[in-house]
């Protein structure tokens, strides 16, 4: 089921400002047994985005409604929300009102093997750059032409995630993920002020982070920093924390933070489920 | 009258890539008694940018055929062309095979008093910079954030354009044009290797300068050679040749060279229209 604007649809207008410019944001939310999981979480990070792109937040009760009408009775479910500039004429001025559009989306769940979240990925560093913009940046908008260029670089099944550096060779983040690294039971991330998605996993994982006094730096580093790391892991809001057990040559053989966070953000969300019920 | 992919429609799928990822690229073609004006110069630049994105070119007999039956009977109009990667799941990964979407749209021609040609335009710097990606710069590509959010920074209709710095302060282009300015009769540019889009008019002006033997300077260059100047203009296949008059405080009084080349421009289109009839 699609709802455009409220209206079961599958098509949009090509006057669209998400069409014609990219002119818009998304949220992508796991589902389950009908409830979206962290769903304030996500619509928090949407209404900042939205400041940030000068585009009118939608009604969160209206937006809410419609979320759970297209989540019900779905047992799991990748759920998707994209919010444009709305329709506008020719040109990158913008409509006067905005008028913003807002689409949402149910899609199968992704059938990754359980080994991914146990035993780890095997990532590749992409050649495809990060460019580098503050206005842009943490941002999840539709300009996505660079992930989707990183994401075409490899077919290898084997391989689960491309990690991209910007264009001054720091290490950012994957094509679909955020991704952190353990060095002397120190927690590192990129600091995503130039380039990079701000995740809401990503935040939850800070939080989590937080709450235990675990010590984190959000840091600008190189490959060589990653690639000496004792442990590495993505995450994203549909595969949650994902060991990576291979870099390029580089082994990472140490999953005791990993797994402690896995444990914890599983407990979060049993909590947060709980919760919302 | 819009044509998607041959057929006359105004709406898109929402899993269209395009407004999915902003994955995909436009032209946009000034149309005279039913010719567009240089087509060849466009249809060339979008394959060139095809190839960049990896987007199979769209089948350059059936796309002319479909132009025509659009432009058909307008007297002045403006043609917009959209190619995207085609209709495709959720993930940044590329549908296999790739079956590009094309939309062909007309709209009016805007009305800009004939005083922006001949006497020149007010312009002032954006505070929005343009990110800096080597992978995407030139290319005309749907991934427009940074020209939406400069063109949303001003209002005042007394300024007809904003020139965008790049995040290194270097003067890239307008928000809709590219920029050139002339010192000591040299004619200077940005080189466009980072950021910014390789416009067909821009294209056709360096053509001009060639061949009458003027000297033309492509290179990364800051606020204060623009504004110690003699001459600027701003350039694009809509509007042509707009001299700038006032930039901020700074006045260019002179228009010598910028007259000289909207000449040899109108003497270029002139031939290229009776060439195409």
């Amino acid at each position: 089921m699609i709802l455009i604007n409220g209206v079961e649809a599958d098509r949009i207008s090509v006057n669209d400002r998400g069409f014609q410019y990219g002119d818009g944001l998304f949220e992508t939310i796991e589902v389950i047994e009908g409830q979206p999981v962290f769903l304030g979480q996500h619509l928090l990070r949407m209404s900042t985005d939205c400041a940030k792109l000068n585009i009118p937040n939608p009604d969160i009760k209206q937006l809410t409604d419609e979320i759970y009408r297209v989540c019900k009775y779905e047992k799991w479910a990748v759920l998707k929300i994209i919010i444009t500039r709305g329709i506008g004429g020719r040109g990158y001025r913008q409509p006067e009102p905005i008028n913003p559009t807002r689409v949402i989306s149910l899609h199968p769940f992704p059938e990754y093997p359980h080994t991914y979240a146990k035993l780890g990925i095997n990532a590749r560093f992409c050649n495809t750059r990060l460019g580098l913009n503050p206005t842009l940046a943490g941002i999840k908008h539709l300009n996505r032409l660079e992930q989707v260029m990183a994401r075409a670089e490899w077919n290898d099944a084997a391989i689960q995630e491309g990690i991209m550096l910007d264009i001054t060779d720091h290490v950012i983040e994957g094509t679909m993920t955020n991704l952190f690294y353990v060095k002397n039971s120190v927690i590192y991330t990129a600091s995503l002020h130039l380039a990079g998605v701000a995740g809401v996993m990503r935040g939850i994982i800070k939080r989590l982070i937080a709450e235990h006094n675990l010590t984190l730096i959000e840091h600008d580093y190189g490959k060589e920093k990653l690639l000496a790391a004792d442990e590495a892991f993505v995450c994203n809001s549909i595969i949650g924390i994902w060991p990576v057990k291979q870099m390029g040559n580089v082994g990472f053989a140490v999953v005791n933070l990993t797994s402690q966070l896995q444990d914890w953000l599983r407990q979060f969300k049993e909590q947060s489920l709980a919760d919302a019920r």
